[in-house]
């Protein structure tokens, strides 16, 4: 047990001092049985979410596939969301409108991290159908994270293409990525990923909330609100029908 | 429900309109499948806290006793924490030397209160044996605190000497409450107290890393830090003794 240091000096006679240490020594047994407790408890609880979270799998799973049938559902959320829409370059916006579907899944154990999956129509950026983010934060390894790497079709490298422009995003917050397909590909911080605990702990339980009302004022801007609005107007509809029975 | 305000509007047809209107209730509805499940996992959560509440509970009770065994423990923890000793004023350090036992009891269902009880030696300063600072923070009502009104002694009611002088606490931080019978007697803000937080959050789980290690780093003032300590060495301990058998 380290030597108490402690401001208040009682007094300065060895006998006492020592007989004070054999009494700290058993609130310190106590403070462990306290702590074995808490532990259990907190097994216990971790069992409980666990549980829960098995429970709410198939409803997630429904959501997803009703906000399928929503154009542009996703890419309305991070567009609404302060934060995220912070790092949100227009062309991104413009490549997002092909996300049909995104799913959080948390580990089995819970502890030891989660995957984001970002499912896509067929778009004229890159091949992939699926892009995954997936964070292993759990204690017996270093934390670390990895992302699918994205095929890019020719030309349409964002990440390349992006680094050739002035960034432009009038939304931009002070935050650490630039964009939106840096953050996906960025691997280096993955204990402190800010956006993806945004993802998993504020969208992912309630998207809804942030495609009914903006989490932020935008100052309009007339000509170029107006461009931004197209945008969202002319891609292809006809790809995202699949087959939801209101159509 | 309300209206979309999305900022993407996909397009002005009011047919498609009523479509998605349609498609987001079910989205609601979904949602509100997950929130009952949500609803269901905190209550059964709260019956796991509530069950390891009642078996930490000897524990505490058997270090509370323990605790009691070194003179100025709790007085010692408070000044060793960073925040607590900001608003411990000489004079109410010198009182809180009676100060044997501090303890923290959550309510039967944990999230309607609880209460913080200081058991005190027979002292100069007041007559009471036992302050109580209770906080009733549950939904049904409003929330509240009391506190045991203090039964000053001739001339050592330490509130009215301490408006009488100026303020004097060189570890001071920017704090709500100035001094600590000040913290104690106020209830005017029952939702926000951080210095009940801190204790029931902090210190009581585990005091006795406050005890070895301070929490702060305090300018050493040659003269005026011996001042200080000479308060700690000269109070009655006699007085404190409780029969603890390793006396």
């Amino acid at each position: 047990m380290a030597t108490p240091q402690k401001r208040s000096k009682t007094t300065g006679d060895e006998a006492q001092n020592e007989d004070e240490s054999e009494i700290l020594e058993q609130i310190d047994a106590c403070q462990n049985e306290i702590d074995a407790i808490n532990e259990k408890a907190s097994e216990e609880i971790l069992k409980i979410e666990q549980k829960y979270n098995k429970l709410r799998k198939p409803f997630y799973e429904k959501r997803g596939e009703i906000i399928k049938r929503i154009p542009n559902f996703w890419v309305t959320i991070f567009i609404n969301h302060q934060q995220i829409s912070g790092i949100l370059e227009e062309e991104e916006e413009e490549c997002l409108h092909a996300l049909t579907k995104l799913e959080v899944e948390e580990f089995e154990d819970i502890k030891s991290g989660y995957r984001i999956n970002f499912h896509f129509d067929e778009n004229s950026y890159f091949e992939n159908k699926t892009l995954t983010k997936e964070f292993h934060l759990g204690s017996n390894q270093e934390p670390s994270s990895t992302s699918t790497p994205i095929q890019w079709k020719e030309g349409k490298n964002l990440l390349k293409n992006l680094l050739s422009k002035p960034f432009n995003n009038k939304r931009k917050r002070n935050l650490e990525h630039k964009t939106f397909f840096d953050w996906y590909t960025d691997n280096s911080d993955p204990v402190n990923d800010e956006i993806a605990e945004l993802i998993k702990d504020d969208l992912w339980p309630n998207p809804l909330q942030y495609y009914l009302v903006p989490d932020i004022e935008i100052e309009p801007e007339e000509n170029e609100d107006e461009d931004n609005e197209d945008d969202y107007e002319e891609e292809d509809y006809e790809e995202e029908d699949d087959g939801g029975d209101d159509k």
